[in-house]
């Protein structure tokens, strides 16, 4: 298999959404300091960089496995900024962590099978060196717009 | 327009409340390690530190507007704990991510406007170079003391 | 008193528990770059590293006593991780933050008592100097299992 973020990628064949717009809004997606990246919590984005549908609680309105699915897309929706911002996905040198915000209906607390969504796609994006990170995964009483996950995540870049 | 964040802050009018105390709390405020600067949730403050009023949840007791209203207040005692601890507003370099909680009533997922009553602020007082975050908007179940919002923030200071 | 942690906690008659195992889980518990450590959302656990009892939501099934206890386990809990990363507590430099998450009951606030029986452990192992940190503490609608807190921490080591 290929050692390569950009080239992975391809093997596994994913394609990244539109980086979400943030043109007017009073804060950026992503700030770089250093090698220390900063990534503000990304929501679910269709391939144009619209919000996936579905919307709504995951335990709810959503199973489980839309659930997985949505944070699947957020992670997703992570590496299309990161790339956006930094080039390529190979000039990642480490995954420092993920907030895992899941909008939990009342009752559902299987919120760490919800966020391996993102982590096992970060892991097969990247490997264990580069992709292994620390994390939460926990239960918001709600999430902008509904909906059902939002991720925000620190990195490394190589110097 | 003043390029410096204290005179941008005389230019706007506003002014800033004493900050929190924590003088028995086993937490501080603000911690500076190197030119990194963490600092603690912060809450909505009257002008003499204590607890701002309104109270309750955005979306319920309180409308988006106070909720907005809130956030500012917020944004302003973060100032305030970042000038006692380190002199003046003019050694912020740069934001880097703002972590914003909405004590929201169910069903109310307009968080980002909510928390751009923070991030607007920020902006005005810092500008464009200087005050730009990556931050998160999300909703919780409760806070403390029942107050509407209540940020958490990371900054760079000038070495 | 002594001035080392791991001296304190002996002369505090504390023990900490088997580390958390997450040998088939997509994540880490611990991540050390350079002096910087960060460490994942911790949950409450028994001397074998299990879950501790009882599961429930503070100010609902559990008390705040039994939330604050709670809290206390995952201080443990963190520690133990501490250790194993690092080999012993006495190579941490500082204390930057906790980000404390109660699982609350509706209605349920004063969640800074909570996460103060994690805050108070910190201070009598690690003494003022070290065990300063920021923090915030605050509601989640659900946490992984149903436990009671969770908490978050980023710390120094000395270099």
């Amino acid at each position: 298999m290929a050692t390569n973020p950009e080239q992975r990628l391809k093997d596994l064949g994913l394609s990244l959404p539109e980086p979400m717009q943030t043109a007017n809004l009073p804060f950026e997606l992503i700030r770089v300091h250093g090698d220390h990246v900063y990534l503000s919590g990304h929501v679910p984005l269709a391939a144009d960089g619209g919000l996936a549908k579905p919307l709504g609680k995951v335990g709810g309105a959503l199973s489980l496995e839309q659930g997985q699915q949505a944070a699947r897309l957020v992670a997703l929706g992570l590496l299309a900024t990161i790339r956006q911002a930094v080039g390529s996905l190979d000039r990642v040198a480490g995954w420092l962590k993920l907030f895992g915000m899941v909008n939990a209906a009342p009752g559902f607390n299987n919120l760490p099978a919800v966020i391996n969504g993102a982590s096992e796609l970060i892991l097969d994006v990247f490997g264990e060196t580069i992709g292994q990170h620390t994390r939460s995964a926990v239960g918001m009483a709600e999430l902008p717009f509904d909906v059902p996950v939002e991720i925000e995540a620190e990195l490394l870049l190589n110097k």
